[in-house]
């Protein structure tokens, strides 16, 4: 299965891997790569020369076939590949609910973190193998590979909650997270240039 | 803290532990005991004696502290210690949700599974560590220890769904898990007697 089940849907074992970012069954895969994150860091043309270039992929989400449908609860793994551009780490788009619900993050493998803005205060939760994430109502969230490795997080959220990615273009995440040394430091929010 | 924290709330990290059933930060500890479980196994009479001897704890639930409310996702680690009555495998009361919204159990310790019913079907998942178990809307739900040790998973819910005991009083879950040699079996539903 490479599609959302529909509902109403039967009780489901499901299994993930933290070692190759599947899922089992499967449902959509979403790939994201240099190309399709235009704006996301702030140094724009060194992005635009990574697209032209090999194009990597910045990550993956792959969703299991629970539908994100109000009722259900659907989950997803994404894997964000080790990177930067222009010293600025690999993050995932980052989305406000457009319904204001919940989520958390199970982390699985890898070095990285959530970046959570609520338009007025900004958090950084690191996060490790094993520890949730809690992603309160209200806050946009974005996460970040600070690692060398692939950094990879369960999502587990409501199937009504949505995705607004143009509230995070309009009002950035507060922070941006980039290399320094061996280790990350967020630095002050500024728009792609 | 031992209580719920008090909408609105921040960004949380949240660790747990599958070899002793905690969260931290705690939120509320529900223990219950056979006493507590008053018309829970088929052989009543064999549960009183149990209540009335030694008073086993039949299963924890430790939950972190984002509280059940709506908009919120509250986590939970239930702990099953291992027993039976009268070969009846040790088991939660289970409830349906009032507000018909999905939940995810994933798997951490111990041998186990969801017994779940819907008013007409009734499906009967095993569990592993490492794994989720999709419980739909509209179906009551039952966790079980099939194994002779302590079975652990948690549990990641929307915060309206809310427990309605009564229900499963009154329509029972389609199955009873009897212990079967070193494994189990699952028999038609009886009311406790
Ligand atoms: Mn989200
Ligand atoms: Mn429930």
């Amino acid at each position: 299965m490479t599609a959302y089940a529909i509902p109403p849907i039967d009780p489901l074992r499901i299994s993930f891997s933290a070692a190759h970012g599947t899922m089992t069954p499967e449902g959509p895969l979403l790939t994201r790569r240099m190309s399709d994150v235009a704006g996301l860091f702030a140094d724009e043309d060194a992005r635009r020369r990574a697209a032209d270039g090999d194009d990597p992929v910045v990550y993956t989400v792959a969703a299991s076939p629970v539908p994100e449908a109000a009722g259900e609860l659907p989950q997803s793994l994404t894997t964000i590949l080790p990177g930067a551009v222009s010293g600025e780490f690999h993050m995932t788009k980052g989305h406000m609910h457009p319904d204001p619900q919940g989520e958390i993050y199970l982390g699985l493998s890898g070095r990285g973190g959530v970046l959570m803005y609520d338009g007025t205060r900004t958090e950084w939760i690191e996060m490790e193998p094993g520890m949730i994430g809690y992603i309160p109502p209200g806050w946009a969230h974005r996460s970040v590979n600070v690692g060398d490795e692939p950094y990879r997080f369960l999502a587990v959220y409501p199937g009504s909650a949505g995705h607004d990615y143009g509230w995070v273009v309009e009002h950035g995440m507060g922070r941006r997270v980039y290399r320094d040394g061996a280790s990350y430091t967020l630095a002050p929010f500024s728009a792609a240039g």
